[in-house]
């Protein structure tokens, strides 16, 4: 089973490393209410100390669906497909997905997805909680004067 | 310049396509404060209606860099490098990063990046109100049984 690599931190961030989009079908887990192993997918909310998020990779073999539906309690849940196509559902909902579908689906949505394609499907899922976002685009940003390090590397 | 492709909603979703990762750099935006046009850079906090996070995609072009250090107000911030490699700051501390590369950045963390590769170096930063997730991994989740439509397409 693939591991995650932590490259570096201080007080601010928390860097690493997850490997290519091929590598995620190594990492598996252990579902906290199933009990049973879950393959090809990692979440990094741990590994990166993040306070906002909870963001996972999964692959889906070729021609293979995830194969369950859920909704959530809290949480808005965004997602990216990177690689593969297929179909997406929510409620009674069901349309197309490929490379540079994102999809928001509100907590109480109930939703699934499968990889139609030949290839495998690789995909990112954002949960964060519903209505906590307060400044949006650039707007919470502050631009500061800084000397960038790499160029003395 | 691109236009984002709105695919369906409902009440409980937003589907969107951006294209592919090397169609990224065909977006730009007029930036709030500064008013000058940022190529290569696509949100999508609005187009879905997300309201947990502000998604953006950004493209740098072979060996260059971003051009401005920044923090933030109140949002937490999670870079994914998808492609290319080079070097990530924040504050003093200056690392290499690659495709896998994930980085949780406090708010108050003074950040910046470049890209070192032959390639185009294509990232997804992703913003959150700091400290605002109360539930992880599949700790908000609840499956529910539901009968998928895509067998029947």
């Amino acid at each position: 089973m693939k591991q995650i690599e932590k490259k570096s931190e201080n007080k601010n961030y928390t860097a690493i490393n997850i490997g290519n989009l091929e590598d995620i079908k190594s990492y598996s887990l252990i579902h906290a209410k199933t009990g049973k192993e879950v393959k090809g997918k990692v979440f990094v909310q741990r590994p990166t100390n993040a306070t906002g998020t909870e963001i996972s990779f999964t692959t889906l073999l070729p021609k293979s669906e995830l194969g369950y539906f859920h909704k959530h309690n809290k949480n808005e849940e965004i997602y990216i497909i990177l690689k593969g196509f297929g179909y997406f559902q929510v409620d009674e909902d069901c349309f197309p997905i490929k490379t540079g579908s994102i999809i928001r689906v509100a907590p109480e949505g109930v939703r699934s997805l499968c990889n139609t394609a030949e290839e495998e499907m690789v995909f990112i899922c954002i949960q964060s909680k519903e209505n906590s976002l307060e400044e949006h685009t650039t707007d919470d940003g502050q631009r500061i004067a800084f000397l960038p390090k790499w160029n003395n590397i």
